[in-house]
C-alpha cells in the first residue's frame, strides 16, 4: 500500500488512472477518477453502428484522414454544436485526439517558455501539466461560487509587469470544484477581456451533463455568446458523452488561430484516429447521442444525490461542499489548516480514496480540500465509501 | 486544377492526403500517397475480431488506458517485437498515436530551439515538419545506395562548432529513396556513434514489407544489434501492417529516456486510443498479423515489379531509379538540373502525379527527383499512369 499512499497527494491525471488498476486489486473504493463508469458505455449502440458500417466506410475508418478531421465527423459534429447554439460557421472546427490535445495545441500556439497564463484556482490538473510542459508561468485567480473572481482577474490583467498570453477556464461544471459560472459572471468576464488581446480558452467538456432543465439557460458558453473583441477558443470532448477510449475532442476557434493549430496538429499525430471518428460520427448522425446523454445525465444525477445524502449524514459540520447541479465532482472543503493528504492516507487504510486539493492548486500548496468523483462509482459503493472518508476526517482532524 | 498544381512542389504529408480527395474527383492517377491501398485493409479479420470481443473488452476499449498503452497491447506487441529480435526486455515500450507522435515526443525530449539535428538527405517529410516545429537546425547528410554517407556523417559529428542533439534515420526501405542500409553501413554507423552521446532515432516502419526472404538478414535493425554506448530510440507503426486509421505507433527506448517520454506523452493526449489498441492487440495476439503481412508483402512486390517494368519500358535512359526490394517507393532521378515541379505540373495536366524531390530535401532546394509510390495504386493504374509521367518528362526536359 506504500506506493499507493505516496502518490495520492500529488496525482497527475494519468496516475489517477494508473492507480485504478492497483486500487481495483486492493478493493479500495475510488472517488478519484474523472472518467465515466465502464458500465455506462453505450455498447449496444456501438454494436448497431458497427453492424451497419459499409465496407467502404470501414476502409475509410482504416485510412488516414485529413489533419482537421474525418469530413463526415466534421459535418455531424458541426450539426451537433450548432444545435447547442455555437457559432460553428463563423469559426473553424478541428478534431483533436482528446480535448487535452486541443489544449496542448492552443498552448503551443500562444505560449513561449516563461509566458504568463491565467488559470482558475483550483484548476484542471490535465491542463496544468500541459501549461507546465511549455514552461508557462501560471497566474492563478481564485474561483468564487459564481465563477472566476472578477476582482482577482482585473488585478492580474491590469498588472504592468506581466502580459498574460492566454486565459484558461472551465465555466460549466468545473473540474474539480463542480461550480457553474453564472451568466452575470460570464458577462463580466467578457467586459474585462474585450480588446485586451488575450485569447480565452474555454474548456467545455461537461456542459451536456446538467441535472436540471432550468439550468440550461446558465450553460450558455462564452463561445455561444460570441463576444466581439475576444478570441474565444472553445474546446470539447467525446470522452464524457461517448467514451474516452476513442480519444476524440475538438476545438472551435477563429480562422486565423485555426490555421496555426492545424499545422501544429499535423506535427503531433498527422490526424486523429479515423476509426474512432467514424464511430463518433455515426453516434451523432444517428441521433443516438441524444438518448444516451439523457440517460447518463439521469444516472449521474442519481449518484450525485446519493453522495450528497451520504455526505450530509456522515460528514462533520465543519466540512462543507457544493451540491452539484451537473458534471462529475463534489469539492469538499475541510476545516482551515487541514491536510488532505493525511486524511486521504488514512482513508486509504480504511478502503476509500479521493484526490487531494493541492493536486488542483497551480502552485501545489493549499491542501485543505478533497475532490470526490461520483461519475465512476456505483450508488452502493458511494454508500460504503463516503462514511470511510468521513471517519478518516474525524480521526485525523478532530 | 490550379490549386492542385500549385501544391505539388512543396507537399506536407497531410496535404498529400488532402489532395487524394481532390485527385480522386478529378480522375488523376496518384503515385503521391504513402498510405496502404484501401482495398488491402484486413476488413474480414477486423470483423472477426469485433465479433469475438467480450463486453468487458468493449468496455476497456471505451475507457482511458494507462499513458504508456493498453496493457494487453503492450504484452502482445512485446511478443511481436521479441520475435523480430528486438531487445524488448532491456528497454521500455511506449504506445504512441502513430509513429509521428513517437518522433515528436523524442524531439521534445532531446531538442531545444536552434539545436542541430542530423538527418538523411533525402528525409521523410513528416519527421522534418516535426523537427521544424521545434525549431531544430537540420543538418543533412547525403544518402548513398548503401545507407547514410559515412564520410558525410563523420564530418558533421566531428565539427567543433556544433553539437548535434540527435540523429534521425530510416535504415529499412527508406522513404522516399527506397534504399535498404547494408549491414556494413549499419555497423560503421554504430562505430561512429559509440560513446558520442548523440541519441539515434531509428524509424523502422517498413521493415516488415520486404519482398525477398534473402533480404531478411539485411533488415536487422540497429536496435536489434543493440550496441552499447548509443541510446537507440526505435520507432514503429501499425500504419503499414494494419491501418493508419487506428493511429498507433510505438517507441522502444532505454528506461531513462522512456521516463521523460511518458511524461510528455501524457501532456499530448493522455493516452492513445484504447479502442484501436484493443483491435491491434487482437490482431497481433491471434496471429492474423503474420498472414496479413505476408499477403500485402506479395501485393506490394507485384505492384513494384509492374512499376519497374513500365518505367523501364517508358522512361528516357537519362532517368534512373532504384529497383525496390521492399517498402512503398521508387525514387526517380531526373537528369541533372531538371525541375521536378515543372515535370509534375505537366504530368498533372496529363492525369498522373508523384511528389517532387525538394519536398524531401531538408533545405528544400534540390529538385531533380520524383517520389513514386506503388503502395496505393492498382497495377492497372500503374500501367496507365507511369507512361504519362514519362511523357511529361520528355516534353519538359527534352
Amino acid at each position: 500500500m506504500a506506493t499507493f499512499s505516496k502518490s495520492v497527494s500529488n496525482l497527475r491525471s494519468s496516475e489517477i488512472r494508473d492507480l485504478m488498476g492497483l486500487a481495483n486489486k486492493q478493493g479500495i473504493i475510488l472517488f478519484s477518477g474523472g472518467m465515466p463508469d465502464n458500465d455506462l458505455f453505450p455498447l449496444k449502440e456501438l454494436d448497431i453502428i458497427y453492424h451497419n458500417l459499409s465496407n467502404k466506410e470501414k476502409q475509410i475508418a482504416m485510412q488516414y484522414c485529413p489533419t482537421n478531421g474525418l469530413p463526415q465527423l466534421l459535418d455531424s459534429l458541426s450539426t451537433f454544436l450548432r444545435k447547442k447554439g455555437l457559432p460553428v460557421d463563423a469559426n473553424r472546427l478541428l478534431i483533436t485526439t482528446g480535448s487535452i490535445q486541443a489544449i496542448n495545441i492552443l498552448v503551443k500556439t500562444f505560449v513561449e517558455p516563461g509566458d504568463p497564463v491565467i488559470v482558475e484556482n483550483p484548476c484542471f490538473i490535465g491542463a496544468m501539466t500541459v501549461f507546465k510542459s511549455y514552461q508557462a508561468d501560471l497566474i492563478p485567480v481564485p474561483l468564487t461560487p459564481e465563477g472566476i473572481s472578477m476582482e482577482g482577474l482585473k488585478t492580474q490583467i491590469e498588472r504592468t509587469d506581466i502580459k498574460p498570453r492566454m486565459i484558461y477556464i472551465t465555466p460549466n461544471f468545473h473540474n474539480p470544484s463542480g461550480i457553474l459560472y453564472t451568466q452575470d459572471n460570464k458577462k463580466a468576464l467578457i467586459d474585462i477581456l474585450t480588446n485586451r488581446n488575450i485569447p480565452l480558452v474555454e474548456d467545455d467538456v461537461y456542459s451536456d451533463l446538467y441535472f436540471y432543465e432550468e439550468d440550461r439557460q446558465h450553460l450558455k458558453s462564452i463561445k455561444e455568446i460570441n463576444p466581439e473583441g475576444i478570441d474565444v477558443c472553445y474546446t470539447g470532448s467525446f470522452s464524457k458523452i461517448l467514451g474516452p477510449g476513442l480519444r476524440l475532442g475538438w476545438m472551435l476557434v477563429p480562422e486565423e488561430i485555426y490555421t496555426k493549430c492545424e499545422l501544429i496538429k499535423q506535427t503531433l499525430d498527422a490526424c486523429s484516429p479515423s476509426y474512432t471518428q467514424m464511430l463518433a460520427h455515426k453516434f451523432l448522425e444517428s441521433g443516438m447521442v441524444y438518448d444516451y446523454v439523457k440517460k447518463v445525465r439521469g444516472e449521474y444525477k442519481k449518484r450525485a444525490a446519493v453522495m450528497v445524502e451520504v455526505l450530509k449524514a456522515h460528514m462533520p459540520e465543519s466540512v462543507t461542499f457544493n451540491v452539484p447541479r451537473g458534471g462529475f465532482y463534489i469539492w469538499l472543503q475541510l476545516p482551515e489548516g487541514s491536510d488532505a493528504t493525511d486524511v486521504l492516507n488514512k482513508a486509504i487504510e480504511k478502503g476509500a480514496v479521493g484526490v487531494s486539493g493541492k493536486t488542483f492548486d497551480p502552485h501545489e500548496t493549499v491542501n485543505d480540500k478533497i475532490r470526490l468523483s461520483f461519475c465512476n462509482t456505483s450508488e452502493d459503493k458511494i454508500r460504503k465509501g463516503i462514511p470511510l472518508i468521513a471517519e478518516a476526517i474525524r480521526e485525523v482532524l478532530m
